[in-house]
């Protein structure tokens, strides 16, 4: 495939929070050769709010495929300047998107929001991954399914989350029973773009991602796919029709989802016929970029974490307690996936800098708090932070956990704290590792990728300190577009495998960071005493401090009604 | 005493850490009618300081005598021009200071730090009460105290401090042994400035304040005064030595320390043989100009606090766990004094504003995150803080306790975290007082004093709510001073007692700040929490917490070595 006359191609499309991001890339080794980009239009940069209540995040659904009229129109047409890019040459497209977002639809696919008389609901939007107004529908299916035998539970860490497809239903019945009525069936994104893309809308008819069916619609081979009618009925009878109308069996990212229509082909200049991939959550499909295999853990570090791994179909696996999915397929149609994650980690930097930098924040607070931490030692500052502004997803799933900072002197110094914080999310994902293994997920790489990862060499050298292992970077900027990219190579035919694509198209770069001898034996103490703080708020370990946290959320709950 | 004619005056002089400050009282009313100020030329604002040992701070002796000179001469010019008032009405002069703040002087009591060969010694300056350079000294004490049935540590709330007088004197010898050799004598700050306002400055005949000797220097009667002669052999020979040119008996400050001599009254415009009162401690005199009596807690809130109150010497009184100091005499004459304290809460609220708040330090930021933090509800942030930044002088005692703020989420703000600073120093306050009911001294009326008493009504406010009772505000901006100036005019005869003159002299703001109902509710479950921290990580109560905040000290000190 060296010569230019041999040349192959793939799509990635990447459904962000705030845009959409196309990829060329060629399929001799996975380099990118063309992009293209698309700022949401609506809302704020996206997300549509709701000025009484912080917890609603939604998205128009318009967004979407305007997102891919303009993200791959800009990436084809950057593409044909390239030396070998014909848009003939490209075997197929994959797509990745945030989840679980689901959004409403009617019996042809069409979605609800863009219907005159929804089209000002917000619940007939779609309901972003970070929406959290269905916090007491979570706790809701948890309770049920807790007392239930089927073990629904198992494979996602033993707690429903508040952002999980079922949970978002079961609200929109209480708070919008006007939606739910006219909807024929709720879609996650990751498979309304392959719908509309290929023409198969109509949602009993639309092939669904195992991924997303797996990770947040309760999915598993375990108890035959969904959850029970009787156990959806029980919740609330309107569920059960969703039920009928999801799709029965669920499918990896290896397969067509079928191919690429005239008008869309049109839309952006490329011929149609194209095979689409069955798309996936972008995480997922970001570890498939960064190389992920049994033994790789890929962690994808932004505003929160993914750490992802996958283990072979054919090898025993225990459920892991508190790893918030496992799924056969989910990332590999040949391994189990394993999504484990952090609530907040960019986030946490990024909060402490807009809230608490002294000179103002942005990026050039950031810049130059991490210059003055890495100037510090570990263990210097005499700080040790907890890494739960946002709660804990992994492994306490617990979203009523909140931040700590414990140790500050009248010395203390904006760095330090800063630093602390960073240093709270190594701890944070060596407590997923350690947990991974004391179940039998043994973890042998490290591979980073995301924004952090690529830019922050002060975070991936303490990562690599406090957890003793090499971070490694994947070399791809966009492993998600990336791994996106693979999937629709694979589905297109132009390789036999995901692992074949995966041997050619993804790597590391050549730099990496080792534990530093003085640093791990520092970090190993001070990852004792972050136990100690983990364990006795964060657990019901005895001495009585697990409810100080919750009693303050009520307090402040109350005081804010 | 109304007619102008009649008028008496007295002085009051008030050593503190970076200045000395004179006012001239009407004895009519206790109105200030003048005042004088010099700050301090030497070191970083009055302190010495050593780049290599964040732990020293020393005062050059020559700052006190120039204090002396230019602030009592800038109010006694000052006063010249008001009604009534002229030099030879000036019934007394008072002298409060920093303590323990001692320095060793010669046979004839002169500083050492005064002659050639010491003068460039920091060894040779008077030792600054914030001096911590004898942590394991001070411990050395404890210990050996402990062991021993003298009792030594009852009065003294368990623990002795790294700031009191025979800590420092151990120090010495140990880090600069010329010193200790060179020295006949060494006297508390508030000993040494009425001695050379008299001319008694030999260490032998120098009335030595009971305030100061009984709370710094283990002096008490149920012991015979200093600890015994054998205690400090034990500890270290050459200690014995200074406990005789220690005078016997420690005196209250109505006593006369003597009287003007002609050149310090030549140096001020004042005539020569004016009586000057035995010294005290600065806290102490402030309580006495702020009114204490028994049933009166007097808070001294500055860069820390000083919690003064008396109780009767004729009734019985408990040893009180925590409280560092009870001392016949120390306040009032015919009382316990007893003094408590919160090792920092102006400077909490400094530090948080220098380095940590957005926008800049300085006083601007203050008001700016007082007027923020004022319109939050109690209980409205989620967060819960220790008041620890700089340990916890009562109740814990001890110095190796670091601050903590928890509830932290990605909204929180900078105003958020300022008020719970706020409210943690008010929950430490209510520590103090309900270790004081606790073991029977009844607290029935609280006044404050000091800047943040006198500027900022948020915290006054909230110390209502948070303690459930109403806070008042002394009458006078310059407590200490004006308790200074009561024992001066009380030593000069004219008042039969320190309560007469308190009687005409002290009194309250008119305003003053009432618990607000709902905002003690809500304070009472936000305590029990702050209690629950505070146990877990103050003391040995279970739960293993307790040696996080050392353990990490332990390794910030071997990072720093």
């Amino acid at each position: 495939m060296n010569r230019a006359v041999d040349r192959k191609f793939s799509i990635g499309l990447d459904y962000g929070t705030n845009s959409v991001r196309a990829i060329v890339v060629d399929l001799a080794d996975g380099g990118e050769i063309a992009a293209g980009h698309y700022d949401y239009a609506g809302g704020d940069r996206g997300v549509l709010l709701d000025a009484r209540d912080p917890n609603l995040a939604r998205q128009d659904p318009a967004d979407y495929v305007e997102g891919y009229r303009r993200a791959v129109g800009e990436a084809v047409r950057a593409a044909r300047g390239r030396r070998g890019f014909r848009p003939d040459r490209v075997a197929g497209i994959g797509v990745d998107t945030t989840g679980s977002t689901p959004l409403p639809v009617d019996a042809d696919g069409v979605a609800l929001a863009t219907k005159r008389a929804f089209r000002k609901n917000l619940a007939a939007k779609a309901w972003l991954w970070k929406d959290h107004t269905s916090t007491a529908e979570a706790a809701e299916i948890t309770a049920r399914a807790a007392r239930g035998k089927d073990g629904y539970l198992t494979k996602c860490g033993g707690v429903y989350s508040s952002e999980w497809y079922w949970a978002k239903l079961l609200r929109c019945h209480r708070a919008a029973p006007a939606v739910i009525e006219a909807a024929a069936g709720w879609v996650e994104l990751c498979d309304y773009v392959p719908g509309f893309l290929t023409g198969q809308t109509a949602p009993q008819a639309l092939p669904r991602s195992v991924c997303a069916a797996g990770h947040k619609a309760m999915y598993h081979e375990d108890w035959g796919g969904l959850p029970s009618r009787a156990f959806l009925r029980r919740l609330e009878p309107e569920l059960e029709r969703f039920r009928a109308s999801y799709a029965g069996v669920a499918l990896p990212s290896d397969r067509r989802a079928g191919t690429l229509t005239v008008e869309m082909a049109n839309a952006v200049g490329l011929p149609a016929g194209i095979p689409v991939a069955v798309g996936a959550l972008d995480a997922h499909m970001g570890a498939v970029g960064s190389g992920v295999k049994p033994g790789t853990l890929v962690k994808i570090i932004g505003t929160s974490t993914c750490d992802i791994t996958v283990w072979p179909l054919d090898r025993p696996l225990a459920d892991v307690p508190g790893v918030c999915g496992i799924v056969p397929g989910s990332v590999l149609p040949d391994a189990y996936g394993l999504e484990a994650g952090q609530s907040a980690v960019g986030d946490i930097f990024d909060w402490f800098v807009r809230q608490l930098a002294p000179g103002g924040g942005g990026d050039d607070a950031h810049i130059r708090l991490t210059r003055a931490a890495a100037k510090l030692q570990p263990g210097q500052s005499g700080l040790l932070a907890l890494d739960w502004n946002n709660g804990n997803r992994t492994v306490l799933v617990d979203p009523l956990l909140t931040g700590m900072v414990l140790g500050q002197t009248l010395h203390t110094t904006a760095a330090e704290v800063y630093r602390a914080l960073i240093e709270a999310t190594a701890f944070g994902a060596l407590m997923i590792i350690d947990r991974l293994e004391e179940y039998g997920v043994r973890i042998r790489e490290i591979v980073n990728c995301g924004g952090i990862a690529e830019k922050n060499p002060l975070v991936m050298q303490i990562y690599a300190d406090v957890t003793n292992r090499p971070m490694k970077v994947s070399r791809s900027a966009q492993s998600c577009a990336l791994g996106a990219a693979i999937f629709g190579a694979v589905a297109g035919g132009a390789f036999r495998s995901v692992a074949a694509a995966q041997r050619r198209m993804t790597g590391t770069k050549s730099e990496l960071f080792r534990p530093r001898r003085a640093a791990v034996a520092v970090y190993a103490e001070l990852f004792r005493l972050y136990r100690q703080l983990h364990d006795a708020f964060g657990t019901n370990g005895g001495g009585g401090l697990h409810r100080v946290m919750k009693d303050l959320i009520t307090l402040r709950d109350r005081a804010r009604r």
